[in-house]
């Protein structure tokens, strides 16, 4: 799908199962497209993914970095390795195309000996590059969290690690905050997320249960992800209190936590 | 500058007396870079303007759409004009250059009768270009948030609307939250922004009173604006209060809020 949209539209069509959407990024911050487009469709959450950023300078086999006169990729990546491609001299142009994988396929089958594609290893691999650099982006801790997307919610489980994340809005003030995380506090539920929404002035076309898909203009909305299962009776109780306190409120998904350890990746050059 | 970090610098060695940043971006979120930047350096908020992104397509005269070839801007403007972008063409190609302002600048003077750069209606002016397509932005709603910094705190007022900032990090938790939002809450006092930053495997380096730039790890940081003046003495209490729930607090600055009206860019065609 090259659109964010597209893969929403393809699991409610069920052209796919699933769709897998980056929501946040540890330097870009949350990426309020997805839940805008969370909201106007009617999709669960039912997992989640950290991945660390890790792009790599790939070339044809042979290629050398002085031979270089572009190096092409997705405009988020180009951006995300600037030092590392304003090293390469001020010769070297950045063109920016439609996705990474896309990038490397259009340098192998080309013959082309003074473009570059910035892209994963993987991608190395699929079209026969070589790695000219590995690790180039310029932040080796930047990590990029992805919600799984499904058309059916999976049943809340409490025999391991479950998150629940919900959007939620009110008309104005700072006590309906402070309401909601005391239904959160007194339960003793963390919470690993919390933002406000910056102000918008047009309304959001929200689909809930009441309204088929309604624009509604909202002056406040807050994200929170909590760590509970909606299996828990709490986690239950402390939504009913938000529910009361809130003028909207949707439940995106009840998941489990991904715990996967990942290790920063280290720059290395070949 | 070319760098975040170079406007900073640029203030702290009395080259420039301010530096003006993009810190969040109605689409985009939050800038963390430039919190982190904040936190590393010694500079005070004194200021803020929220600026609808509003994008042109230039040229150089006699040039018409049909014409164009490649599309040269910074990586970010390209990613926000995507769709504007793709209606131009398969054959057209976008090249990612340092800044918006360079793009114009670049076409100018080479007499690139096939390349287009986007960037605002006032580089058109400054190059002798004109405009070809004005708001190609993919979303008209677009704002993005700046913050003016400066070397010295201004003397924070009450005979006009004030917002401060603060940056808070605590251990482990939710209640210290709880206990920081009751801090406001009670002294009705109103949030504007309320933001947990994701977590982080490695510690940041912060300038505080106590210690010189040295390294800290945080579990949860925070960044809270809150509609109040540091002259004002509840937004006083209000701080101390959080000071005794957390174990680290910096205040970024206490400044006018930007009040001026702005109106959605509306797209349109020459």
């Amino acid at each position: 799908c090259d659109q964010f949209e597209a893969a929403f539209q393809a699991v409610e069509l069920w052209i796919a199962d699933r769709a897998v959407l980056p929501v946040e990024n540890s330097f870009g911050g949350s990426i309020h497209r997805n839940y805008d487009l969370l909201l106007r469709h009617r999709l669960h959450i039912v997992g989640e993914v950290q991945l660390p950023v890790h792009h790599c300078l790939l070339a044809l086999p042979g290629v050398r970095k002085e031979f270089l006169e572009r190096v092409i990729s997705h405009p988020q990546a180009l951006a995300q390795c600037e030092h590392s491609l304003t090293k390469l001299g001020p010769s070297v142009t950045r063109e920016a195309v439609a996705d990474t994988a896309g990038a490397a396929e259009f340098v192998a089958p080309d013959d082309l000996r003074d473009t570059a594609a910035i892209a994963s290893a993987r991608a190395a691999e699929l079209y026969g590059l070589q790695i000219l650099a590995d690790g180039i982006q310029d932040d080796p801790n930047n990590v990029t969290r992805f919600v799984m997307l499904a058309r059916e919610p999976i049943i809340p489980r409490t025999d391991r690690p479950f998150k629940t994340s919900i959007v939620f809005a009110h008309d104005k003030g700072t006590s309906v905050l402070f309401k909601v995380l005391s239904a959160f506090a007194f339960r003793n539920i963390s919470l690993t997320k919390i933002e406000s929404r910056p102000h918008r002035s047009r309304p959001i076309r929200v689909v809930d249960d009441e309204s088929e898909g309604t624009a509604k203009h909202f002056e406040y909305l807050f994200y929170i992800d909590f760590e509970a299962s909606m299996a828990e009776v709490r986690a239950q109780n402390a939504l009913a209190e938000v529910q009361e306190f809130t003028s909207f409120l949707r439940l995106l998904g009840s998941y489990p936590i991904d715990i996967t350890p990942w290790t920063p990746s280290s720059p290395r050059q070949n």
